[in-house]
């Protein structure tokens, strides 16, 4: 079973991802290279459904059944999860640390049946995908156990997503709220105490005021490199109206949503070629569980986005010991470089 | 001039590195791989001294002059410096983002004259590499607008190390103090006013009673595989008794210091074989300038260590958006395999 460990200094919980788990020798560099053999079957293209656990849920052809072809979306366990739905949580303490199971969701959305990657997808089919995450969300908010449900991408591996390219997504639901979104919790929270609006509605203001850092916008969503990028040309995508909860999005909205990221991602993939990123969604956390503090005014305070984080330049001992992070792309010369390109 | 531009909703520093920036297009994949032409000169190698800015100090034969051959550690001036140490801080606003100018000090130690890496160099260099450390934060802590020196070192492509293996570390002073060191430091102040007693000397008392996450220890100083290391074979060096400043250590403790670092590096390089990591020290803040609040107890809150974080794991969607670490090796395990080798 994994643990969940947390550090007694600042807090922060580690996974002890035993399933994942080797031997020490075989951590020694040059062992490690995991490639997928020309010829090789992917796990996630329709007509392999068997290679994956059995599946969540699926947008499919009415007549076809669950784990066979036919679908355009599908929502599968994890393969090797690292929070696990079975046991309890179990918080406890070991001398001076404190620890507990992780028990948790793990989930992967297949994006498409095709062996294709995420700026090759077409608006319509990226809409689905928005829309089965508002399903997924809307579902595991059920569960009183789970407080944060991240969803996230990593492509290309030097973010993390291997090299299997077949376009894809998780889920990671926690029994606690992230500590990361907590910092943006009271940051928002302590601003609007100070000046009574929304942090990113001021943000959203001043951005189309200015016009420099704004890549492009529709009726409902915008898209921007924030003034502190920390990373060359990363990129954030906000809903123009107030709202702190992604998982509430009224589904007339989601053909918007959809469209922008179309937008953006050509324009990235023109300028970047086939670049790794990370992208992650911004949420409040459910209130499924309450306390007080930032739980009170999180609807005041909170506007949910979404951040992709292009992964050309290297997090070092600076960034890791200090918090500081180094970008050598000015944001306004890469929105100007993405302007400019045709798509 | 490069540019500290603060994130307004969490408070996170980047520095827009004006100084590295590259056109827009020149960031697509693949346009970027740097490698050391086999003949290319290492600028850091005895006999190059030209190819570098002129030294800050060094330590070397006392008929020798300085910038030429003869010496065994040297310090020179960053070549592409993310800070700089001319000019004004100028804090300012810009709308509703603060910025100002990346002042503060950027240097490199060179760590031997000879081209080789830090697990090829005996402890007695070791030492004096500690020395010379000691020496530049002393000299630092004068210029009042220098409010820390994070000590670090990359190596490896994968760390931020660039091609050249060639040892050396970098030492970075910031007219702020780096938000990780706040966070440090608002943890270890909240355990002494709960429990009146330091943190990290209860870690130390609790692994060394427990035996299993300790590698090695001296008289002077104690390494340990922390309960929620981060990654695989995650290390820590602490000064077995109190002390919350790295820069006052008393210079008869260096060789206990260089003597463990030695024995450690032996350990994982035997085991990880050429492996890419990060090397942080974390320290107190210089006091030249004082505020209420947690520099008040400093003292007797805070414990300087250093943390060596082999990079064999990749940090991904999940850890950026949640703070959260995956590690698939169990700590104590990984202290089982580096205490079995040979070295």
């Amino acid at each position: 079973m994994p643990e969940l460990r947390r550090d007694p200094i600042i807090g922060r919980w580690v996974i002890i991802a035993t399933e994942r788990a080797k031997r020490p020798d075989q951590f020694a560099v040059g062992k490690e290279e995991e490639r997928m053999a020309s010829g090789e079957k992917c796990p996630f293209c329709e007509g392999n459904e068997k290679m994956t656990p059995a599946e969540i849920c699926a947008a499919r052809r009415p007549e076809a059944k669950p784990n066979t072809p036919g679908w355009e979306i599908r929502v599968i366990p994890s393969i090797s999860p690292l929070l696990v739905v079975e046991g309890e949580l179990d918080r406890r303490g070991r001398g001076m640390y404190d620890l507990m199971n992780a028990r948790g969701a793990h989930e992967i959305v297949i994006e498409t049946p095709l062996h294709v990657k995420e700026n090759q997808i077409r608006p319509e089919q990226l809409a689905k995908t928005f829309n089965v995450y508002l399903d997924r969300l809307q579902d595991l908010e059920q569960d009183p156990r789970i407080r944060y449900v991240l969803i996230f991408k990593n492509y290309g591996n030097v973010a993390g997503g291997g090299h299997i390219i077949h376009s894809r997504s998780q889920l990671i639901g926690t029994p606690v709220t992230p500590k990361r979104v907590k910092e943006e919790l009271a940051g928002t929270k302590k601003y609007f105490e100070y000046k009574e609006r929304c942090i990113y509605c001021d943000m959203i203001k001043q951005e189309r005021d200015l016009g420099k850092r704004v890549i492009a916008e529709n009726g409902s969503f915008i898209a921007i490199n924030p003034f502190a990028s920390r990373f060359p040309f990363e990129t954030w995508l906000l809903p123009r109206q107030h709202a702190c909860d992604f998982h509430k999005t009224r589904r007339e909205l989601i053909p918007d949503l959809a469209n922008l990221s179309w937008e953006v991602f050509g324009r990235l993939s023109r300028l970047l070629g086939d670049f790794p990123y990370n992208i992650i969604f911004h949420t409040a956390p459910f209130r499924n569980y309450r306390k007080k503090g930032y739980w009170e005014t999180i609807e005041q305070d909170y506007h949910w986005h979404i951040e992709i984080m292009p992964m050309l330049t290297r997090v070092a001992g600076f960034e890791w010991g200090s918090g500081f992070y180094i970008n050598p792309m000015p944001p306004e010369d890469a929105c100007g470089g993405l302007k400019e390109v045709k798509i």
